[in-house]
């Protein structure tokens, strides 16, 4: 793989940063890569496993000669670390971001940046429940898709040059406009992600009733709504914050769907919720048919093993 | 392993059937294994693939001989089926059946039994997104937890020869009454499947709006969803009809907190969305720490892979 940028910057150490970092180192697309952080802890962290060519102390020392820089904070925090870093930008410098939301990272990014700087807004759909410094990994990337959403500071030779990036890092890449990815998120993980938080805590205020067994036989369904609800909370906070309208929109059309089928519960109607299910599991065809998923017989969704 | 039954008869040739009926001849458990469906496609089928011993035209050349009969039929078709072979059930015989919902199940199953026969209800805790005849493999059972519930009518010796023969096929067995099971299925199972359900079926109604997107893009969140709303229609409408009350507190407990965090992203409240996405994150460490998952870092739940 042949080098794309000769130094870029990741700002925010996290899942995402510590991924970008040995996917990068894995296949040589950066000569150095400097790493910021805000917590002296997570700097200290990263220094200790050998993240980051350069661990930083100041988001200046960081920026500064980038090619490129990734910001890799909670969207909530896009805008502060753009004004921080503003003025140490190199001209012709490629800003980008990881972000779940894209029109709001845009408007709080946007005007802190100087002429002369290309804006490339990213969304890598990838991640797993763990979250600092120590949980990335160099193939988590690969075969995930990476969302790219040029602005008018976007040229295309920017554009090209991020997408050369982040293919080496083994992404797929695709380019969307903010708002439609910002609803098409909503939909596919925003809300999803909001549902299985509200329903581990409901199983929650349970436990007291039904002691361990929650947990114990946390079987087929509810093990992955766990999973999902692990994710860091101050990224989701964010998200849900800043994509407010698209997931209340979402939310509204959910919970009139769901009070149908629970009147068809409580009235006994039994042919409504049967035709409901059945349309359900046609899209699930869909997304195997789509190569989006694999109809492999057990996906650890049965039971809970015992250890 | 050691033969728990002469003669083994299932009814209802469906995923669990076929899984019992190659997990019991993996340990050799029984000496023959008759089966029987309603339909004559699905008794062809079996008779292709080889599954049962015996495959029968009718309840009761299926159950007449045997030691253990199994109703592996949906829970709404448990009354009827039980009526149906009463008369051919051999003295001292045993009864189970593999519902997802017990207390339905020993009300419709129990006044149809004669005296002399055992009636132990069970509940194994395995399942895929598939179903039929063909869906079955003699791993399912495998580190699954399997449920008995034992009634009046349930001596000790025919409750230790069933677990017996769940241990045979792989499962970890646990004792419940009938009430506690349905509760704690509730919380656990029944209820996140029936959000799934809706949750895939809004994102149905909005795929006229995002095209494909949905499913291209169905990633961390929304394509577990799909996979827990791809069971058999059937089945979960059965199980929402008769654990009915249950599943109703449980959605309304749901919807109170839904709506409260729906509030919160209306008015800005990033605090109590910290708040309670971190009281959930906790939740999944439990799960952990009770060796019922791993914490491995990629679950596929990252991003659809593109092939």
């Amino acid at each position: 793989m042949a080098k794309v940028y000769d130094r870029v910057a990741l700002i925010g150490l996290g899942l995402i940063a510590s991924s970008m970092y040995w996917a990068i180192k894995r296949a040589g697309l950066a000569d150095h890569v400097t790493g910021y952080a805000r917590s002296e802890e997570t700097r200290q962290t990263a220094r200790e496993i050998g993240l980051c060519d350069t661990v930083c102390d100041s988001i200046a020392d960081a920026v500064q000669g980038a090619d490129l820089v990734v910001l890799c904070v909670p969207v909530g925090a896009m805008g502060a670390v753009a004004e921080e870093m503003s003025h140490y930008l190199k001209v012709g410098a490629t800003v980008s971001d990881v972000g779940s939301v894209k029109r709001s990272v845009i408007d709080a990014v946007h005007e802190h940046l100087p002429q002369g700087v290309h804006f490339v807004p990213a969304h890598p759909l990838a991640g797993t429940e763990h979250s600092g410094p120590t949980s990335g990994f160099a193939s988590l990337f690969d075969n995930r898709w990476c969302i790219l959403v040029p602005t008018d500071d976007s040229t295309p030779e920017a554009v090209a040059q991020l997408r050369a990036l982040w293919e080496g890092m083994g992404a797929n890449v695709d380019e969307m406009d903010a708002d439609h990815h910002d609803r098409v998120l909503a939909v596919t993980s925003h809300t999803p992600h909001l549902i299985a938080y509200t329903m581990v805590g409901v199983a929650d205020d349970l436990r007291r009733v039904t002691d361990s067994e929650v947990i114990k036989y946390s079987a087929a369904g509810f093990r992955d709504f766990t999973r999902i609800a692990a994710s860091d909370p101050t990224m989701w906070r964010d998200v849900f914050l800043t994509n407010k309208d698209a997931t209340l929109e979402i939310l509204g059309r959910f919970t009139e769907e769901l009070f149908a089928l629970q009147r068809a519960i409580r009235t006994g109607d039994g042919e409504q919720l049967h035709q409901y299910f059945t349309r359900t599991r046609a899209i699930r065809r869909g997304i195997i048919d789509a190569g989006q998923d694999t109809s492999a017989p057990d996906f650890g969704r049965g039971g809970p093993t015992k250890r």
